[in-house]
This record gives structure tokens, sequence and C-alpha cells, in this order.
């Protein structure tokens, strides 16, 4: 029996019946069979595709992307896996760094969604506004397809807001889970979601918070760190902390990276702004103020450098667990040395890990045709056992 | 019967056997039968959408398309047809606001036809311009393919000249057909195309041209409306005038919107340049004259603004017909204390209206795949009726 | 027999095996047998697209392409070629004008190639540079995929380097080969690869370079023809040197126009910069200085114009072979009179061989799509002969 039918036997001892025709927001909106529905499904997917055999379901259609920030890894996954799925892609090139207007963001939902099957979005710039966007856009190509304007709603995959990065989470948990021989050996492993200094601005916390949603339901111990200040949305903790409860995991918070690292199966130390400065800047730049902006940066700036010494050194790596932690980025890092004189990581940490590195990333593309599978395909398990079995090959000759 | 065999019966009664291996450059290029050839088979490629049918008649091909002026709804409604058929979209990303050589134009031409099945092109800036860059285009692929460069002749889809805007234009109609339940009905409507007030400069003129153009061969009473000096292409106007005296409706012009909208059915208030100044203009951009290009601006604004109450109020929308024509706008519209303080039309009109207009907007894709499809089949109705009876579903499983 | 069963039992003839796989950097990496095949694949490709065949092979993946410097016809090329086999294109624009860094290669070239079956790259810019990019970037995916994190590994093909322009030179070639109808008609027949005026600066190297790189190996009398000092890299040279010895033709240098166009039977006059020159920019672009860049693109331009005589005029033309020498170009020429004020080439006399012109560029998206081919499957001749038999149409009805 091929891998692709052992996930597809899994699968249907999944609920995952809710996901049909829905969108995929945030992790924590979904429930653990979804979950497990959309990693059955990404490594079904992969395993036809590394046999040779095509994963069309689609014999046409378009997965529209909108970027409102820069991405080039979630772009060619997005567009990997539309094409894995037989969809084209096609970029809405979007003016960037400006909050748009409900109104506008209505009409162009509608005017770019007419062959739409998914709609990518990223806007994870500006706090209280990334996921609204999404939501604005949503509304209205539900509202569209139920007026008869578009002969289909679209599926929204998150490709990133100011709360959440599911599909980036998901990958990292996925590569987690094949690391580690199977989601069951996750329980009771120590993750270390840390910040990490960086020699830039304002980057945002949909990683941190995602990690911290996502992890703690697999009955790990997840510690986020990070220096006084340097919250991350309130909310998003609580959900932690809740998750945690119930997978009989933990959530704690520290403000010491070492403590964090300290026997940790695996460390994320990654760089983000401080929450209470993301929110001030989102004022600012709605009010259209360019020299406040400009202020604020240079007193982040300035503070970032106070905490210089939260970097994934080799000392800190050997205060994991037998030295040997699973080291985790979403690409790219600031290595010190390399990519910039001090950085988030340690040249030398960074290339040990650097395949285990791309391999996390390389899940990415398939979470995300998962997420639009499922949302597509009524019965996911029977059509991965006839893509298994009747699917031509990808390549002829 | 599905609706789609109902359409192919209808396009059987037609003669649009000359629209074969053609061009779309304009609508009064098209006999009564090719335009109404258009809306069937849009029709019918919309319903074979709907039920889920796939209407790839390509199975690899390239649409290429060529915005010389910015593009979100008709760059997406091309893409959107492509796909529909089985194409890919490229976009040829030249330089805009420059008016192009002859020489260039033909090797460009030549060299991103390769594999093109359809060439899009929108050059709508330069009055005297627009319309001979795509004939300079067409021109060149067509000595390309008799001269054994090209192994086929791609079609134009005009997506907007300096004096039509076919697929917009089309679009519409089909909407109002729908509106009114039938093109039979359409005759003796009062149609006020009128301009508009928009605090922007050079809107193009080829929407009101072309509607003048169009919607007079059905019988309708058009009015175009506009203060003095705004006049369009005179051109169009005696062909407007020629089309309504054969299709038994009328042509008028007059130079209030009151009197325009008074007892309207249909009113399609936007705001464009006027004729002299887009002229003008042209030659200012072909010495390069930027300071001279400034003060013309400059003007147009002032000469605008003494037409600020040309706006589609709640109070100018009771003039109509039992207060309740339908609004049309070519989007995006210029909506007052929304995306400016005046402009166009009230925002109370736009909401009330927004599903009719996005609705409009829908049938773009369909009509742009419509004209392809009678450009590449040689029987098209036959070609309806297999992708009726054979085609497989758009999405498996 | 149709043309392309005819192509395919020359093919049968000719081993090729070694090229399955394998990347296309430059023609002198690859035997005579080799490029034969290229030109077998790419005609046997056209005769089937000419009969409305599908030459689909893939059913989906993409083909990536990343052009360091700026492109209209590879580009088109490199889409077309990816369409015509089943693949869709994907671009990432990187910031250009930039020498980029190993590290940063590496990652991204993993980062783009998930679901890759082709990698296109232009570099051609920076001497010493070019290569390496492609070098380094292939070198990576080629980890990636041994290393389990691409599920295939990507082809490259070189889309210009500073070395070769593989793609260009063998449509050049193909085209001469048709044009005298046959490769056996090609020995004795003189080449003038010449230098010619361009009022531009820091042309790239690689299509003389690619020329006599190629062009010697069909024994041919290949002259290499420049003004003092506008040398090509020296290692090309005697690659040229020694082809022709092996071909039974000859490679000669000289510094006149007027001895290279005596008695030709081809002449490629085309504008270069010098190779110190161009070397010693890279070495500026290096240490970011624009100040330095800019006196030395002052020297180039002030140098170039000592040689305004060195230009493809009507006399010049009739040294030729009874003044009727094929000229070649790869496109766009600086047109005298036309493009500019003084260039490479007469108007008349490229209007003259316009259709040639277009037609040689016209054989690209085909060498690049044969490239691809013989790559990715097994037994081309094989998968042609089937292709021939079986292919449905690529348009239906």
């Amino acid at each position: 029996m091929s891998k692709a039918l052992e996930y597809a036997a899994q699968l249907e001892k999944l609920d995952c019946r809710a996901m049909y025709n829905q969108d995929f927001y945030w992790t924590w909106d979904k429930n653990d069979d979804e979950l497990a529905a959309v990693f059955q499904v990404a490594d079904a997917l992969r395993d036809l595709r590394e046999r040779g055999k095509s994963t069309r379901i689609f014999d046409s259609g378009l997965g529209i992307s909108i970027f409102r920030d820069n991405s080039t890894r979630t772009r060619f996954s997005f567009v990997s896996a539309c094409n894995l799925l037989g969809l084209a892609a096609q970029d809405l090139d979007e003016k960037k760094s400006q909050i748009a207007h409900g109104e506008t963001v209505r009409e162009t939902a509608n005017m770019v969604s007419f062959m739409a099957d998914v709609i990518g979005i990223r806007d994870d710039m500006f706090i209280g506004e990334g996921h609204k966007y999404q939501k604005t856009f949503m509304d209205a190509v539900d509202r569209g397809s139920r007026h008869g304007i578009l002969e289909q709603r679209p599926t929204l995959v998150n490709l990133q807001c100011d709360v959440d990065h599911p599909t980036q989470c998901m990958a990292d948990l996925d590569s987690v889970i094949h690391y580690f021989g199977g989601v069951e050996n996750l329980k009771g492993k120590k993750v270390a979601m840390t910040w990490a200094y960086s020699p830039s601005y304002g980057k945002p916390l949909s990683v941190p918070q995602g990690v911290i949603g996502l992890f703690t339901r697999f009955g790990m111990d997840v510690v986020l760190a990070h220096p006084e200040g340097y919250d991350v949305m309130g909310g998003i903790e609580d959900i932690a902390k809740r998750n945690a409860e119930a997978s009989g995991g933990s959530f704690t918070k520290v403000n010491s990276m070492e403590e964090a690292f300290q026997d940790a199966d695996i460390v994320y130390p990654k760089s983000w702004a401080p929450y209470a400065a993301m929110v001030k800047r989102t004022a600012l730049y709605r009010e259209g103020d360019q020299a406040g902006i400009d202020v604020l940066e240079q007193e982040m700036l300035e503070n970032n450098a106070r905490f210089k010494n939260w970097s994934c050194t080799e000392d800190m790596m050997k205060l994991t667990k037998n030295g040997k932690a699973l080291y985790m980025h979403c690409l790219p890092a600031d290595i010190t040395g390399l990519s910039c004189p001090e950085g988030e990581v340690a040249d030398s940490v960074f290339d040990r890990y650097m395949d285990l590195l791309y391999k996390e990333a390389s899940y990415k593309p398939y979470i995300i045709a998962a997420m639009i599978f499922l949302a597509k395909v009524k019965d996911p398990a029977a059509a991965i056992r006839a893509l298994d079995a009747q699917a031509g090959p990808r390549k002829r000759f």
C-alpha cells in the first residue's frame, strides 16, 4: 500500500467535512481533526508528487494572490500549490504600504475573482488591519457568489496576516512531525519560541503568535521568550494557554533566551517588533505621519540594539537538549557575519541546519495545496485514493 | 435542454462565419449577427461554467496582454477569459506614457507572438494613437504568420483604444439585455450617456464613444449629454446617428444632465476629457513638452470644476423613469464622500446599485472569451454543443 | 511520413543519452551529437506545432525564469517553450544591477524550485559572475533534490550568461541550417562575426563569444573582427580555434570590418563592450563605486565613437558574397536613422532582411523547448513519434 493510501486511510477517520467551501484564517479556528486532515492531505500530495503522479484536480481555474508585503518563499509556495492542483496563479499587484479602504477592497475582491477558486492574501504590516482586510475581502466575494456575480466562491488561504501565519506554522509543524517520527512523539517536547536580535525594524508578530497558538495543541511545553516590552498580542497568549491545558502541555513566558533554550528540543529564535510599537505605527500610517514613523523607527532600532545578546550562538545551542535541539526559522534569517554584522543566528549554527531549514520550507506548498484541497473536494479521502489509482503521470515519456 | 444548448440553437441562426480568424477592434466593424453571436457565446460559456463544465478549447497556447494604461478589471477579465479557454495569460510589461514607434511595435509584435493565440491591447491615452498602435501590431503579426515566422495568427481583442472600448460596452450591453429580460425589450428604452464631474484629469473618451456607437443599434433612444466643449470624436457621433436610424431608435445630444436623465431607463454618468484637449495633449506628449502638459492639466481641472453639479445624485435619479433607472458605470467610479469629496455619483446611489454594477462587470470575462471563441472556432454552435455534451467537469472530485 | 517522424529517425541515430537530467550552460559542453539532437527536436516540435498537434509532455509543473538583465525576446521565448511543453512559467523578479551573494543564491534556488522542472537564468552583466551565479544556483538545487527538499531536480537553460548565449546562438544556427538547406551545406561558408558601432555602453560579450564557439563546429570559416581593444574572452577564442581545427573550418581574427565582410556568406555585425572594460566594470560594481562606473562609462562611449564607421551599410554589404550575405542579428539592433542617429546597421539593410531576422528569432522558443525536452525525456525519439501518432490537437474544434 502506498503512503498516499495510508494517509487516505488516516484521513477517513477524521471529521473534516466542515472545511468544505470554508476559508483558512487562523489555525485556532480549526479543530484538531481539521488540522490533522491538512497534514494527511499535504503528506499524501507529497507522496503522489514524489511518485510522479499528477495531482491535478482542476482542469482550469485561477488562484489569485495579493501580497501587501514582500514575499519570495510564500509567493512561490502559493504558485507551486496552485500548479500542483491545476490552477493558474495570477498576482494582483497592489500598491503596498498603505491601509486599504473597505469599499475599495469590496470592489476589488469581486473584480479579480471572476474565475478565482482560491484567494491567497498576505497583509501583515498593520496591527488590527491585516485580518480585517482579508475578512472584508472574503465577505465581499461571499456576497458576490451569493448574488450571482461570481460563478464560484473562492477559498481564502491566509498567506500571513497581523495575527497568524498559518501556512508557515503548519509547514513548520509538519516538518517537526516528520523530524520526530510522528505526531505522537511531540508530547512533552520543549519548544523555545524566542525573540532574537536583528538590525531591522518592524518584523511582523504573526510567526511567534502562530507558533504559540499552534504548537501548544500537541502536548508540547512551549516557552515564549522575549526582552521586556516585546510582547505579542495578549489574546493569542490566552489561546496558547487554553490550548496547552487542553493538550496536556504547557505555555510559559520568560524574559531570558538562556532560560528558554535550557533543555529545549526545538528552538525558534526570530526577531519581531513590540506589539505596542506596532499599534503606534499603524496609527501613524493611518494619519500619514511620515515624520512620526521615522522617529518611531529610530526608537525601535535603538531599543533593539540593547538586546544584541539575544542571538542563537553556538554557546546558546549548547544549552539545549544534548546541545542538539532542532533549530527552526521561517527564513530568511539574519545571519551574523553573513547577511549582517550581528543577527538572529550564528553562521555556523545556520549552516549546520541548512538542509533541515530548507526541508521545513518545502512543506509549505503542500500545506497550501492541502488547505485548498480540503476546501474544494467533498470527499478528500476518496479523492486521494482516486488520484493514487487512476491519475496519469505528471510527465509523459 | 440546457441554456447553453438554447444559446447554441440561437447561434446557429446567425451568420458569424466572417469572424473566424478575425480581430475585434470596434463594435461598428461587426454586423448585427456578429454582435448577437458574441452575446450567445458569452452566455453559453457562462452557463457551462455555472454548471461546472470545462470550457477549455485549447490544450496549450498563450494569451498576450499589453496594457499601455493601468487596469485591474480588464486585466483580470482577460486573464479569466484566457484561463476559461485553456490559454495561459502572459503580460508584456511595456513602459507606459510614451507613444510607441511603428518599427519597434512591428518587431515587438512578432517577438511576443511566437505561441500567441490571442493579443489583448489597451492603449487609450493618446487620441489618434491607440488604434494605430493596435493596427500596426496586428499588421505585423499578420505578415509574420504569412511569412512563416509565427505558426498561428493571433487574434486581437481590443481591451480599450482611443476610439472604442468594445469589451466594456459589450459587457455593459449584455448586462442590459439580461436586466430587461431580452434584447427584444430594449426597443424604445431611453439611455442617458452623460458626462459627470470627477476631480481627475484626462479620462479616456472610449467608453462614451463605445456606448453611443453600440447602444444605438438596438432601437434605443440614446442621449449624449455633456457640458459645452466636452465633445467626443465627431465620427463616432455620425456612426451613432446612422445606427439609430437603421435600428429605429434615436440619437440626440444635449448640454444638460437633467434633460438627459428625464424619464431615462438607463443612466451612464461618467467623466471624460474634452476631445480637443486630448488632441492637444497627444501633441504635447509627442513633443515631450512636460511644461505644456502641466499647464494643460491645470486648465482642464479648472474647467472640470465649473461642472460639479454634473453628478448622479439622488435628486438626479428621481428624474429618471419612476426614479428607478438602471445606473451603470464601467468602474471604478468617483464616489462623492467616499473616494473623493465631490465626484460622479452619490454614495447612496452607488451603494444601491452595487450588485448590479458588479454583475455588469462580471460579463466582461465571458465577452472576451466569446470574442476569442468566435475567432478561433470554425463552427461555434457545434463546439458549444460538444462542450455541453462531452466536456468533463472543470473540477474533479 | 511527417517531417517530425523524419527528425525522429535522425534523432535515433544520435547519442544524446547524457543530456538526460543535465543542464545546458554552454554549447561547448555538448558534443556534436547532442547539438544535433537539439536541432532535430526543435525542428520536430515546430513541425508538430505547425500541424496543430499538442506537444505537451507535462500535465503540470513550473518553469522558473530569473532575468538579472532586461529581456523581451528571450523572456517570451522561454514562456512560449514552457507553454509548448505544458509547464507554467513563473518569473522571479529579483533586484537587478547587483552582484548576488552565494548564500542568498543557494537559499533562493531551493525556495523557488519546489515544483520547478526548469530554471531559466539570464545573468550577463558582470564578467566572471554570470556563469558563477548559474552554477551556484544549480549546485544548490542539485543538493536540494538529493537531500529530499525538492521532489524533482530542475534543469537549467542558460538564457545568457557572461560567457555564452546558447539559446540565441543555437537559434541563430538553426536558422542558418534552414537558410542554406541543411547542415551539410555549411562547410566552407564564410561567417563574419564583427563588432559594430552603437551609441550605447556595455553590451554583453556572450553573443560574439557564443557565435565563434558554436559556428566553428560546422566547418565554416569564421572571422572575428573588431577594433583593437574590443577583445572577447581569450578562452573562448581558444575554443573557437580548436573547434575549427576539428571541423575542418577556420577561425581568424582581423581588425577590419571590410576584411571580414569580404566575400562573406553570413555577416553578424553587433556591438559589444571590450572585455578589459567589462572586467573593470565588474570590479567597480563589486566595490559599489558609482563615480568610477560613471567615469568608465564615459570613457567607453568616447572610445566607441572612434569607430562609427563600423556599421553595416549598403556599401559594406556589397563587399559580401554577391552582395547578398545573410545578415544576422540577435535583436534589437541599433538602426541608423531609426532607433539612433548612427548605429550598427543601415535602415535599408535591416529592412531588407526583416523577415529573415524575425524568422531567426522564431527558432528560439523551439530551441529552448528542445533543451528542456532532451533533459526531461528518456527516449526523445520515441516521444516525438508518440506525439506524432497519438497527441490530440492543440486546439479542439
